[in-house]
Formats: C-alpha cells, structure tokens, sequence
C-alpha cells in the first residue's frame, strides 16, 4: 500500500517506517515540524503523535481522500468531532491502544465481566523503569473493560516492555489473564494491520477493536 | 435443600457431604457399596463415582422425582440415553468438570478461537506427584475448547491442586490465561452450585457451563 | 518421639497434633487455657500460642528437661533473655516463620544480596483476603533478608494461602524468585522438621535457619 | 577501551559494536570472513563466533598482547589447550553463556543443591518459535548446576527471547526460579562485563562466573 506518516521523525513514526518498509508498503509522504514530502497520493495515513498535529493530519486526509489510522489521546471535543465528520467520506480508526493481544484480552474481560461479577479483582502491571504514569494506560483500559474499579499494582523493573494481568479469585479458585509485550514495536504490528483493514474499508468511523472482530478469520 | 449422595464414602462423596452441611443443607439419602440409607425425599441427587452406581443413582432420582447433578465420566451410549430420558422429566446437570473457574476458561477459548486462530497455542498444566494421567482432563477440556491442537506440558510437583495455563503467542505479544486452583474441593464447590442451579429449575438435560450461563448476574 | 503442645486447642496446635500423629509420634502432653494434660514426659514440647503461654512452656520444658520448638513472636526482653537461658540446658528452636522453602528463600537473598546488589528490587506478595496485614511477615522477613527496602505489593485474592516474589532487573534481565504455599498446613510441616532436629540435638539456642543447614544432606 | 571484535558483522558481532560504542568504547580491530581491519592494538578481543575463527584469534591476541573474551563452544581438546595456554600471558575470559542472571542462577542452583537435594525438581524453559534445539543450551546449564537430570520442558511461542525456570517442589511448599531476558542483547550487556574485567586483570583463565564473583561490590 502507499502510505503516509504524520510525526515521521518521533520514535512511533520510526518504527512504522521500519515496519512498513519491511512488509513492501511505500512511504508516499511523510510530515513532521520540519515540513511535509509528498510523492504520491497515500491511500491511508498514520498519525501517532500529539494533538497539535491533528490539522495537518485531517488537511492531508481530506485533500487526498487517504483513509486515517490515529492513535493521538487527549483530544478536545471539537477535534473529536472534525476527526468523526471525516469518517463520513474516508475509513478513520481510532483508538488509544493499538496492541492486538491486550484489545483481545479487554474484549473477553468485558464480555465475560458478568460471569466474573463475583469474583474478587486485582490487577498488576509491569514496565520499565523509565515509566512515569501508573497504573499505565493499558491497565485503566483493562480495567474500565471490567466495568468496575478494583487495587491496581505497578511494579517498575529494568527494561520490561511491558506486562498486565487481571487476576479474578473466588474462593478456591484463581484466575489470571496474563498480556506481555515481548518488545515495544507491537503498537506499530497493530498499527499495520489497522492500515490493511482502512484500505479495504468503507467510509465509517472505527476503533481498533472494531478492526480486530471484522477481520477474524 | 434436602439432597443425596451415591458414592457416600468416597473422597468426593465426603467432601461433598462436608461442603453441604456446612452450608445447612440436609442430608436424606446416602449409598454406596455398603447399602442405602433414605431418611426422607431428596430434593437433588449428586453421583460423582464411578459407572457402575449410575443404575442405583437413575432408580433413586425416578422413584424420588429427585434432579440429578452427575459427574460421572466414561459412560456408555446406552447409560448416556438412560440419563437423558431421565431429563425429560427431572433437571440433569451433567459434566466431567464441574470447575467454575475451568470451565470459564473453556468457554472463553471456545468464544475466541477465531480471533485467536492465527497465535500460535501451547497448554502447560502442573499437577500433585500422585497424579497419573497426562495431560490432564482439564487440560484435553481447554484444549477441545480452543477447537485445534497443540503441544501440552504436564509437569508433577509436590501436592499441587492443580494448574492450567494456555498462552497464546503472535509476534510481539504473549497472551496467558491460568487458572489455579487453590485447593482439590473446588468441585465441590461448583457441585453444590449446580445443586442450587438444578432445584431451582425445569426439567432438561444441561451441562455445568449453561448453570454458569443461565445463572449469570 | 513423646512430644507436647502448649496451645493445644488452638488452629495450629491442632494442626500440629494431625501431622505428628499421622508420622506415628506420641502426643503426651497438650495445654491451653482449659489446663494440662501429661501421661508421659516430652522429649519436645512445640509453643505456636501467644507470649501469655510462655510461663507455662518454659516451666513445662524444664520440669521434664525436653527440648523446645517455640514460633511465638512479639516477645519482650526479658522473656527472649528467659527462652535464652533454658537453651542451656536443653535444645531450643526459635523462629518467626518455620516454612522450609520460606527460609531457604531468604538464605539465598542474603548469600547473594551481595552479587544483586545493582539490580532493582520489588516483592509482591498475595495471600486470601482475610488476611489483614501487609506487607506479610514473610515479606517482611525476605526483604530484610536482602538488606535493603524496596517496594512491597500486597494481592488478596480468595483463599491463596500465600505467595511471595522478589523480583530483580538489571537492564534486559529479570530474575524472579517464587515461593507458593500450597496449604496453611506448610508450617507445621517446618515444626515437625524442627521437632526431629531437637530431640537429636546437644542442648543450644536456634533458629530455624540453623536447623535447615545442620540437617542439610 | 580499545577493542576488537571477531565476527564482527555477525549478529552478535553487530550487537556488541552498537553496544560497546553507545558506551564510548573504540573499536581498533574487526575481523571476519572477508578480512581483518586493525587500526591500533585492542586491549581486548571478543569473539563470539565459531570455532572455526579460533586460529585468527588467539593469532591476534597474541601478537597484540590483547586479553580475550571468548563465547564460542565447541572446541575440540587441541583448541581448548590453546586458549588454555593463551591465558598464561593475558587474561582471558570463557564461558557458554554471557547472561549476567542466568549465571547467577547458575550459581544460586549450586550452591544450594544441598539444601534443595530432597525437593522434586523440573525445568521449564520458553523461546521465540525459530528455536531449534530444546532444551536450551541455558536450560542445560541449569540442569548441571544444580547436580541432577530432571524434566525439561521446552515451550516455543511467537518472538520470546527466552525464559528459564527451575521448580523445586516439597509437599505443600513450591519453590520457582525464574530468568526472563528482556532482549536478546543481554548477552552482549555481559560480554561488556566480561571485557571491562579483562581490561583490568591479571592474564589467567576465568569463565563469567568468575567475573561475577571478583567484581561483586
């Protein structure tokens, strides 16, 4: 696929690059703060850098009718809303996690939330050392896929990508849901097959766990 | 609830009749190989022996309209036919797992297989040294679930309850799912929940995971 | 061997006078609040009760010179310096925790507290949620065991009897040292240990550690 | 340091260059299939290659009065009386496995052997599927140390770079010990250990552990 990088230089537009590269996609434009190359019209375009970005982003979008694939958090209402009104004419998937194993694992939890109503909840997680904010972000999307609050632990340790489990007891039983990211390029894997699902898409605002349920085999 | 016991003198049959009495239920029948004692109707039967009491178990439930919660395996065509007439008239919960926290796993497996289709799978299980058989039943269960097959590891330490692990590899990812159990008594504990289910209930012939579906809060 | 129990009624002394009886040794003597029964004098009496018994065990112990396995913790000077001078007429056994796999787990802590000593430190520990300190003492003790503090991440979960990890990284490593209780049970496993030890011993003060590396094969 | 590098642009010949240079080391010597390139005297040489580039090296250490850091294994007696002899005039570092924790694991399996000799014990072992040979090479290593065969269980999922684990179970107690490597760089983390003790020792014949065990703050 011809594809585009909104944030080419940061360290997620690096690893997309390799990635992409790697699979045989071709890099059609790429932007940051030092300007934009265009070469070709992209048919999707990746942006996992900061809110500011988002204007250029959805200028791009529009202007070569690329479908989107945004990972940027934070974002005001009106941004979320011009992001939702481009869906209207190109595939947008958005979504704050890209990790297929750890959506996977938020959806069972969240379906399976009822049957587990009972049982008593902790959930743990690990990363390295340089991590500021705990619990991360993965574990709060866990634990909002639970639909309740429950004791979060943050071990931080060397230089773990990064390991979440929910750990469910009821009595003489204990069940844990073990994530680990054996490197810290598997939001760019997801990235990737987010970019497949847009370009084989219709118009349509998604999230990633949308991507995954569409495309299962 | 008034129940029975087949197999009274066995170590399921007396951890049964410990867990029960513990939770004020009465005991009005018990048998096994040195006879029957009836004090009064049983409300519900429990036989986790062997196939050869299944005669004695299906002559009580008809002639006391008892329900039945039978963990019997190994049973023939003609045996499993007789349990299913018998129904027809009163409730059966039949399983050879009667593990909450097993057979949530199994059904998670179960419902997704196809978003887990392309992960490579390995099952590992770490049981007591007396333990025989390997894999173990739960095991081959969590393996059926997940609808394919795959390499299982059986490792035998010390008095170890018993523990099951499938993970789930792709790339950068590894899912794990564990259950352990803390204790043997936890299918006593899912025995007396299904005895609470099959009281409660209609007529039919249901397996442990639709009491855990039907008795979802 | 002829043993006695100061805290015979309570959890642990019954715990205690099962596990001794099924190795074929000889209750002779047991005390509680209730009074004392003795039909023959000990070789050891075992005191897992309170510092408000240990008048009575230390009287008890050397009126019939047996040897002492004593795990009351909290006591004040004075009766540490009394347990002190008994050690020098008979064997005693003194510790917090008598968990084999718990001390040996601290013993190598310490040994290598000193070849871990730049890597990042953090111990979680989970036990069943009736539980109501935390850290656990074993926590406690493994993190003193290892001559700095670190973090402590304290689990209730349903009925776990008790795990405990130490985790180190250094960088792309993680070492991972894991202790699991498979029953409360364990530590009266320790006691017999420690009451075999005694009664072969020369008249001394020990602790458990001791006993592990003097019976070490 | 001024160093030199055997294999220089195999996978591990690259990975110590990136490393060594990230932490301001001089690289003053590549050798490989194609050639040799010497800009100044190495104080060290590393070789991680096959036995194959044995001859180059201990040539090239010798004539540069370099000491060495050797990974190969598989030497035959002849090369290993080579390198033995080698270490009469410069220090020289050899050993299977440069792994900082798997050593230490190594070490505490040792040493405790005694302690742990009545526990069941069984191995298990997790690497990224292109794996061929099970057990891992580490696996074998821990086996040894700790004195005995055991099980050895040897799971192949998606890109782990490898996990080790030794079960020691006793009746109700588990005792397990885990290495996780991060990365698969881990190795050349230890091998820049190695080279940094080289640089400062006397000439003689050690392997990691050694170097673990000098340097030991």
């Amino acid at each position: 696929m011809r594809y585009g990088i909104v944030g080419y230089s940061g360290r997620m537009g690096q690893e997309l690059a390799a990635l992409f590269a790697g699979k045989g996609h071709e890099l059609v434009l790429s932007a940051d703060k030092s300007g934009e190359n265009v070469s070709a019209p992209p048919q999707v375009v990746l942006d996992f850098s900061l809110p500011q970005a988002l204007p250029v982003t959805l200028r791009l979008c529009r202007s070569h009718k690329s479908a989107l694939v945004l990972g940027t958090t934070g974002l005001g209402e009106a941004e979320a809303g011009e992001v939702r009104g481009l869906a209207q004419t190109v595939p947008v998937i958005h979504s704050s996690n890209f990790g297929v194993g750890t959506n996977i694992l938020a959806m069972i939890l969240q379906d399976y939330s009822g049957l587990l109503a009972e049982w008593e909840l902790e959930i743990e997680e690990a990363h390295h050392n340089k991590k500021i904010d705990a619990p991360s972000g993965t574990a709060l999307m866990l634990m909002r896929a639970t639909g309740r609050t429950c004791p979060a632990h943050s071990l931080r340790l060397g230089n773990l990508p990064g390991d979440h489990t929910a750990h469910f007891a009821m009595g003489d039983e204990l069940l844990s849901f073990t994530h680990r990211a054996v490197s810290r390029s598997m939001f760019a894997a997801g990235a990737l097959k987010a970019a497949e699902f847009a370009v084989n898409s219709a118009a349509g605002y998604y999230n990633f766990q949308d991507v995954l349920r569409l495309t299962k085999k």
